[in-house]
């Protein structure tokens, strides 16, 4: 009966482990027993049918065990509940429950991949990867969501307040939905990491919809929940300047975390909202990294050790966020690139490698910051303190990264990895994964 | 296999026509056909494990079986979809899905009554039924949620907008977020007839958030999504005066439905929000009635053939509403009552009765209209214009009916139909049933 098919339940935390059948690949420690006694449990039968919750590893399976001679009995049934997308891998049996059980075009291969032999499927790994853009603000429109496409994006969280207040973010949201409907060929909204899943199996990009600047909220901390539900995932507690809620990184003086950002924090907490941290001041940051109980973000970011600007974090500060569960993206924007306009995307690489080895290639992301097809005008909205009053910055011409132009050209990222000898381990986690396990851990699905 | 219990699925309209093995109870057509041949299937055994997919007569079912000498062997599972409740009559087998199986602590017995008995079971009627009130506009917080639940409710359309625009309306809106959290214990908030049935089942008073005036979307037709996926499942299209859609009952003209009101209309019905006419114009409840793709009510009002009356409606409007698919759910609201603050609940029972003999007792509901806790500012508030314009009406001492004062007075409702002789069936339906069939119709879930 089904309740016996409950019997097995595997958790792990990484889908590297999955391909049991390849020696070398499992990771020492709990995880490695876990997923070994499920592999063995599969090999010898000793189950007749397994469920595996988490989707990540579920996935995986789904993908090593499909079509496998070994595993020719096999039959594997894909759900979701409310709150988890589930693989159930059943032998010798029909799959339980009629769902569709299409394979998604580009096949996942999170987990199914062989560290030793790095990039021996260089030309597969971006289109295969679950790739996460954790910044875009763009001249949204038909034209960047195609880009988006094109560069393979599963997801992106993308802007929908940087000055505004409530009402101009609601309609920010509105316009989001109705997009959704428009483009829904090639776009899904994302509430979960399910639907993140669900949009590289749909050949779609995923929108997080996120915000650079709290003042969507106003003076009001019940807003959040409002926005939450809305889709509302990822919120940046100050952008530049001071708000009611911190101050950002171009202000005179940060006097911290103020105590309505206090409730704040701890409301975002209690939602399931990422707190980013990329445009806050250092003091306010710190505060915020101290208070929140769930990992906080700086989504886009670059290192101050290789260029030092107002928007650029320390080695301490990269440190800081991540010994305490935190997680770093790194940007591109050429102004905080240390060759600036003449970069390219192999400077670009070399920031994220520094990133990484301060933080660890489990805890850095990527959040591009492309703010495709915008003119001066945006530019002059963005670096005036609330979108008009004094310059806090200039940021002279914004020419992206050579290779890395557009939002289209993301694949050059990737191979830009490939050729500077990473594995292809590091290169999916820094690509989407550990964006993956970091939004599912805040979110909470 | 699962799939093959798949293979009997039953759909009918009615509950009533599921306590198959009571003579004379099945109805007459094809719907007594349909089940009958369930009944069939089941005492015969010819199907291993049947599911119901109406929630309806599931619930029914699940409640007729229960514990059954005859059906000592069967068991019953219940699980939920997205769209959907499920009930599942398995056949010497265990329950295919391990979830909960607990029956409501007030049993459901829709469809589990002789109507030629009539009243035996008068004490239970009321606790044993899904109760639902198409209005209540009180001074909402704990006081009135005990009431709703001393009183039976099993849902309410509480009013969250009357002259608010869209930033004093999503208040609102995080005002009944709150107090879903605050008061979870007693109350939980309905985006589905699923959830209905689910408020039933936990002993709480579902909260279907609802408007008397579309001022909330202010001249934004997207808006209307944004708080339909907040929760909010029934807007009235105009409150006594003009606006941008239509026109109100209380108006010197009545130009009918604007052409922004027709877009209005077409949104609404595409995302499932039920257009409440009680307050409307004449021509304007003409014109949405037949715009809209989807039934239409009039979720509180009473028959101008009682008590000529602006707010009330003529004969040939409610059968106008209910020969196009809408429905009437009727106000006890005194100043439209035929013997005004003197009137008791026997004369509210004679307004539905008269209503029932027009439109038919399946297309008539309860809509009480109940102002409890507010004094004579808020009558001041709803009776001028916007809120605080020219003087519409005044509706002098606002004395509920006799027997009716509060909201935990409902059951005394209940008890008044079945004094007055009406069927089981017949109060089963009016009380709540039609309601959740109309629900459920314009909200596809």
């Amino acid at each position: 009966m089904w309740s016996a098919r409950l019997a097995v339940i595997v958790w792990a935390a990484k889908l590297a482990s999955m391909c049991v059948n390849r020696p070398g690949f499992v990771e020492s420690g709990q995880r490695a027993m876990e997923v070994g006694s499920f592999a063995s449990a599969i090999q010898s039968r000793r189950t007749e049918n397994s469920i595996i919750r988490n989707p990540l590893i579920g996935l995986a399976a789904y993908q090593s065990l499909r079509g496998s001679e070994k595993y020719g009995e096999t039959s594997i049934a894909r759900w979701q509940s409310s709150n988890d997308l589930y693989v159930k891998i059943a032998m010798n049996s029909r799959p339980a429950i009629p769902v569709a059980t299409t394979p998604s075009k580009a096949s996942l291969h999170w987990g199914c991949r062989d560290n030793a032999k790095g990039n021996h499927m260089a030309s597969n790994l971006h289109a295969a990867s679950v790739v996460i853009d954790g910044l875009i603000i763009s001249d949204f429109g038909r034209s960047v969501f195609e880009d988006m496409r094109k560069g393979g994006l599963t997801a992106a969280n993308c802007t929908c307040c940087v000055w505004e207040g409530f009402t101009e973010t609601m309609r920010n949201v509105m316009r989001w939905k109705a997009w959704f409907r428009e483009h829904g060929d090639i776009l899904k909204q994302v509430y979960t990491t399910a639907d993140i899943l669900k949009a590289k199996e749909e050949g779609k990009t995923g929108i997080i919809l996120g915000w650079q600047n709290i003042t969507g909220i106003e003076d009001q901390i019940g807003y959040l929940g409002l926005f939450k539900e809305l889709g509302v995932g990822i919120i940046q507690m100050a952008y530049n300047t001071q708000n009611l809620v911190g101050t950002g990184c171009y202000e005179t003086r940060d006097g911290g975390l103020s105590d309505f950002g206090r409730e704040v924090v701890a409301e975002m907490n209690r939602l399931g909202i990422l707190c980013d941290l990329s445009h806050v001041g250092a003091r306010t940051s710190e505060d915020v990294i101290a208070t929140s109980k769930q990992p906080v973000a700086y989504s886009h970011c670059l290192p101050a050790g290789l260029k030092e600007h107002p928007r650029n974090k320390s080695d301490a500060q990269l440190k800081f966020i991540v010994d305490r569960g935190g997680f770093v993206g790194v940007t591109m924007f050429p102004p905080f690139l240390k060759r600036g306009p003449a970069a390219n995307v192999d400077d670009y690489v070399e920031a994220i490698e520094y990133v990484i080895n301060i933080c660890g290639e489990g805890n850095v992301g990527i959040g591009t910051d492309f703010t495709q097809g915008y003119g001066q005008e945006f530019f002059d909205w963005i670096t005036h303190d609330k979108g008009y009053a004094r310059r806090l910055t200039n940021f002279g011409d914004v020419i992206n990264p050579e290779g890395l132009r557009t939002i289209g050209d993301w694949p050059n990222l990737t191979a830009a990895m490939e050729k500077r000898g990473w594995s292809a381990s590091r290169i999916e986690a820094v690509i989407g994964r550990n964006w993956f396990n970091l939004l599912r851990t805040v979110w909470g699905a």
